[in-house]
């Protein structure tokens, strides 16, 4: 099946992917009396007297920005806002279809950090979430600091954290099938960029010691002079210069980077049962049929015609669902790990064909939504 | 029938009233292979080319921003942006079911003109048109005309421009009932805020000599000194001080003021053949019966409960889903007239209860979206 074309088509006859639909029957006077004037006017006044009641009264219990600059779109790069909107309709395609979050794409005409940041802040009362997307490294990091910072709602740049996520809770159940711990493992991260960083932050904090990671210059040793603070954060001494050298006696090969730079011989000089997650899109670091032949015990790529598919949506609708229905407005490092442990124990025995679960398991959505404790949890709400 | 206690109610219940649906189904690893990940990629590419395309394969095609500050909301005045988000969603319902145009509510954490300016323009690439509403005046003008220089979609302030054309509308039939020429009447406008501008603006476009406005502080004297750009262009000379001696002789009152100021003694004063539009909400300048028994011929007033309702919604949603499909991106004062003039056709014999149409007459959206040529006009997409 060719889905460019299917894509295509799918757009010139439809244009968006998404629609506005309306609760409300209006086709009575009375209908419109009370869905718009003068009966719209008793729920500004009582959120006039009370913002918090906008999150229970209006769209923000349960609508979620989809926002991106159109920096890094995909592997095509800083394409721009309009050619990014495509995806972000995606997105909101996945978060109602996974968590049933209604989802609305935003694209903005500005890549200047302070002004991403400032616009995105002045959004904020019309949601009551913001998956940040697409926004290119180093500037996604501040982006997404200083906007949570400054707002009352939840700020996850999917990129980031929802890849780090899924890769964590794959890898929990690798570690199950081949019997290691992760205090001894030694893992390479191949690109620096969002998700790189973002995987190894957190790994770090789930109790991996030894991280190396490279970017398109080789290994990121503290000797470099170009290192972004990011960068220098994972920095290591006495790695090697290359991603083959780094690779000697590896447990673990995490790639965010590009088709085909995983070479067998790299896999050959790993540790035993050497753990692949070959991540590029839509071609990976390594063809999972070569990563096995070359003596990988466990490979997950992004691919859907592939076992072990390390997906985004495995993890952003859940969280969402979960984030809007307890209240909780900052996603927390141990957050993470928890909403990781619950995606991973979704597969209940783990084998080296199957470490995460697929998207269509409709016990994802619930673990992980369940997964987020808060004040104002209500079952309830994720059933409507 | 309590609409403020069912609004609430069904708030409470729901939410907000607007949800985000889905064109395609997602059952099968093809379907989101198509429409996500990798074919998404297609569109994004053919975007890249030629921006333009933007507005042919993604939402841009059929959505329209439904954009406030919160500064002028209702009769609420300035209760800020998460207060107005109902106002919005309520919108972007009227937009769907009378236009079949998809509305997007946003609201924005900021009363500054400037930073406003600049974040409607930002957020430009997302949407296929912008409708601001419930922007305090004089702001919105500037707020207005310097958005619209700046992109190339259409922007609509639906409080000035759909307020206007909807009394215009009326006014064309009316005058048709009791036989007055545009030329010769002397009309009295009470409020000089956004709606009174603009109707003022509207009707001397359209051939209306003798218009006098008055506003909190009595009639707007060219000799006065506090008086802004807007009021300075419609000032009047030797016109009397109050709303009583402006309107002696009047042959139109329109009100888009406060509840009660019209007087019946007023109207005892006026030309023969009074038209009153009491269009202050809820509670109208002159209650209609009142009127009548002054010796009023015609009454109009924002109420659902009377003949004669002058409401926006006759307008804005056949004019942005004309405005879509013709491609048009200004909305120039002929415009305005020609889509005024095609809204009055609906009523093939005017009578004085009955001088503009239903909200849910059917012919409507048909009249005004297909009074709207344009080079990429396509019946079929209206509907769609």
């Amino acid at each position: 099946m060719d889905y460019n074309q299917a894509s295509l088509q799918a757009r010139t006859k439809n244009g968006g992917q998404i629609y506005t639909g309306l609760k409300p029957e209006l086709n009575s006077v009375d209908d419109l009396s009370t869905h718009y004037s003068p009966g719209i006017a008793e729920p500004c006044r009582v959120i006039a007297e009370d913002k918090q009641q906008s999150k229970i009264l209006t769209q923000r219990r349960n609508t979620v920005a989809v926002i991106s600059d159109g920096s890094a779109v995909l592997g095509l790069g800083n394409i721009g806002p309009e050619a990014a909107l495509p995806v972000m309709e995606g997105k909101c395609m996945l978060l109602k279809k996974f968590g049933n979050v209604d989802g609305v794409p935003i694209v903005l005409d500005t890549q200047d950090t302070d002004e991403l940041v400032e616009t995105i802040v002045r959004l904020a009362p019309t949601f009551g979430g913001i998956n940040l997307e697409d926004i290119s490294a180093p500037r996604c990091f501040e982006i997404e600091r200083r906007v949570a910072e400054k707002v009352d709602i939840p700020v996850f740049h999917d990129d980031q954290h929802g890849t780090a996520m899924v890769c964590l809770a794959a890898l929990i159940n690798s570690l199950k099938v081949v019997e290691k711990e992760k205090g001894e493992l030694k893992v390479v991260i191949s690109g620096a960029g969002a998700a790189g960083i973002a995987i190894a932050t957190l790994l770090r904090e789930w109790g991996v010691v030894s991280i190396s990671m490279t970017d398109s210059k080789g290994v990121v040793d503290c000797g470099r002079g170009d290192l972004n603070d990011a960068k220098t954060d994972f920095c290591v001494i006495n790695a090697g210069e290359t991603l083959e050298e780094a690779l000697k006696g590896a447990d673990v090969f995490i790639g965010v980077s590009k088709a085909g730079i995983l070479k067998p011989a790299m896999i050959q000089n790993m540790n035993t049962d050497p753990i692949i997650f070959a991540l590029a899109n839509p071609i990976p670091e390594i063809m999972p049929e070569e990563a096995l032949a070359a003596g990988a015990k466990i490979v997950a790529t992004g691919r859907s015609d592939y076992p072990n598919q390390i997906n985004n949506v495995l993890i952003f609708p859940g969280l969402f669902r979960g984030l809007l229905d307890s209240g909780i407005s900052v996603v927390t490092p141990e957050l993470k790990l928890k909403v990781a442990e619950a995606l991973a124990s979704v597969v209940e025995n783990p084998t080296a064909e199957r470490v995460i679960p697929s998207v269509f398991d409709e016990r994802v959505m619930v673990a992980v939504s369940e997964s987020i404790p808060g004040p104002s949890f209500s079952p309830k709400g994720r059933e409507e």
